[in-house]
């Protein structure tokens, strides 16, 4: 079970404007996500990356974050209708975290969605095709709509130095580009969307590349740039994520779970005001409460292998909850998951023990989300 | 180019209710498929995999084959608007080979449709997000019916030995069961819908295996009553379906290919007498005739790497086409292609050259297709 499998390449599995470069620099392995190559790992070891991430800058290629275009008279209506999260304030130029939810407030995806226009919209997704939830929403019921997946192919730019980095190739309007908000920013007389946004905790900016020919220059400008900043290609780093408290559609939610499990009560507007596919589920589990919350657990023993499947959390001899992803703390020195608690047990403190595949019973204990102590 | 990397493990690729014989197995390689794990290499070579395929008989986790079930009143009448194929005559038992087009007749997956009853239906897909494409609709247009992914997981068991192995375990009704059909047959005291279908030119089942945990014994089963028939574990095999002609969405196929361009003519209606997504789109392409259709191509020189991207087919000094898979013919002892060629160019025997990533223009001629030369 620890063995390490190869992916098997073609033409179906995307390349992205980015892979020649990310080849280049010794790609050691890939994750998959909206059928496109996502770089997991390079010549160095994560604990390695993740050092960097937090004291340089690095370039990730997250073209796998797939925009779904949604543009016409009733993009608004139809975006809105896709999501609990009151967007009747959102302005052009802002990114806001939304959910997308089905009819029973089962996750569908957890996109950024960029205001381009008040017709036009992007949804920078997680791993589910939500261009075919889009489309079927929008021939279903007539919206007056486009949707499409345009060419664009995001490339992130993240840690503490990204600003240094950007301002060198970009201009010094990228210092004023703000949390969650996007401008457009000329790169060789093209236009290019970047948002001062990343899946880190880190500083950092996703620039949305949408011409890619434009993709090995792009590349090569910010690395060119990037070397008296020590540069160095990277990825979404598991141990910062987990670290930070940030959620990965597929692993800490699926299609089974609604917002309120994954905490995201404050992106849920339930008072009426808005129609949104899945409001009335939704409200009914807000009135009863969750069932289960996302907590994050400590416990001991040695590091484990990745977190393949849900393993099972044990108190009082029964099963209240699964860690949905683990890892190696290298703030903590310890293992630290992101895990699904009922509602008895996710009190900060409780006593816990968690089943590895190595059969041992790990003691461990129940910790506040997010991890703000960390 | 030519160097392999690992595949990144988490949650969210998905593991069967049979990964872990896989496993036990010496599972060299996956692919990911509707964010499941599907094998693609075990400890011998492809070729000697593919011998094995045509002489005796393999297990194959295709359980990435995810179902989405259509049931309740509206469910025919959702599934025809979802297809070009006139379903009018389609009966319970019934095993079809289908396309679902977009409105612009782009073709959004391939998948055989099961006709469980009058009022329910699987759709056993490849790899796009059809439950959200189906949700999408029937949510839209307020069909009455239920869409969701039960919990099935196809097994398929492959090779001109299929039958005797699946008799032996089912006893004789399997060999009742017609090319394209399915019957249901116990195991253990529980119902298996089991079909006469597979990913190969051999013979063979597909059981759908709809407990999860009764996927180990089922696996073991087979593979006990295999043990003189010299079972092996297999792996859609990329050698045997290209020279078997059978296509792949993702590969051969993908959102900006209309049905007719795969030469899937004889699957859709378009006399009028059947309304579907996309009709109008397909009617205006079949009147001009597609700009381009799948071909084979042979062609000269060493075995080339995986085709990772489409490689340029030249002649006449212009693009007239592209590969989507390429193989080594064990059979042709050539590089066997499947391509999209343009109108003018997809006679047989035309000289076309492919352009291969060795920087190689490699001569060759465009086939027949069906490859029913091979």
């Amino acid at each position: 079970m620890n063995s390490v499998q190869a992916l098997a390449i073609s033409r179906r599995i995307r390349r992205t404007p980015f892979t020649e470069r990310v080849e280049k620099l010794g790609v050691q392995s890939y994750s998959i996500v909206n059928h496109t190559l996502l770089p997991k790992a390079f010549r160095r070891s994560i604990e390695e990356d993740y050092w960097h991430l937090r004291k340089h800058v690095q370039l990730w290629d997250v073209s796998c974050q797939r925009q779904v275009e949604i543009r016409g008279p009733d993009a608004a209506k139809l975006v809105q209708w896709m999501t609990p999260r009151d967007l009747s304030k959102a302005k052009i130029g802002q990114c806001l975290y939304i959910t997308l939810i089905d009819q029973n407030a089962g996750i569908i995806n957890d996109p950024i969605l960029l205001k381009l226009g008040e017709d036009h919209f992007w949804l920078s997704i997680a791993d589910s095709d939500v261009l075919l939830w889009a489309k079927g929403l929008s021939l279903g019921s007539g919206f007056d709509v486009i949707v499409d997946e345009p060419d664009v192919s995001p490339l992130a730019v993240q840690g503490p130095r990204a600003e240094m980095l950007m301002e060198k190739v970009f201009g010094p309007s990228v210092r004023k580009i703000g949390f969650f908000q996007f401008d457009t920013l000329d790169f060789k007389s093209n236009s290019l969307h970047i948002s001062r946004s990343g899946y880190s905790r880190q500083d950092g900016f996703e620039i949305y590349l949408d011409k890619s020919s434009l993709g090995l220059d792009l590349w090569d400008s910010l690395w060119e740039a990037g070397q008296e900043f020590n540069v160095a290609p990277g990825y979404p780093n598991l141990v910062e994520r987990v670290e930070g408290g940030l959620l990965s559609y597929g692993n800490e939610m699926t299609r089974a779970n609604n917002p309120l499990e994954c905490n995201l009560d404050h992106y849920c507007c339930l008072d009426g005001s808005i129609d949104f596919i899945g409001r009335e589920a939704l409200q009914k589990i807000a009135k009863s409460g969750p069932a289960q919350r996302i907590r994050g657990v400590i416990f001991e023993g040695e590091p484990t292998p990745p977190c393949a499947s849900p393993w099972t959390i044990m108190a009082d001899d029964k099963k209240v909850g699964y860690t949905t992803t683990v890892v190696w703390s290298l703030k903590l020195k310890s293992n630290l998951s992101l895990a699904m608690i009922d509602a008895d047990y996710w009190i900060t403190g409780q006593e816990i023990q968690v089943e590895t595949p190595d059969g041992l019973k790990r003691n461990g204990k129940v910790t506040e989300f997010p991890l703000s102590f960390l």
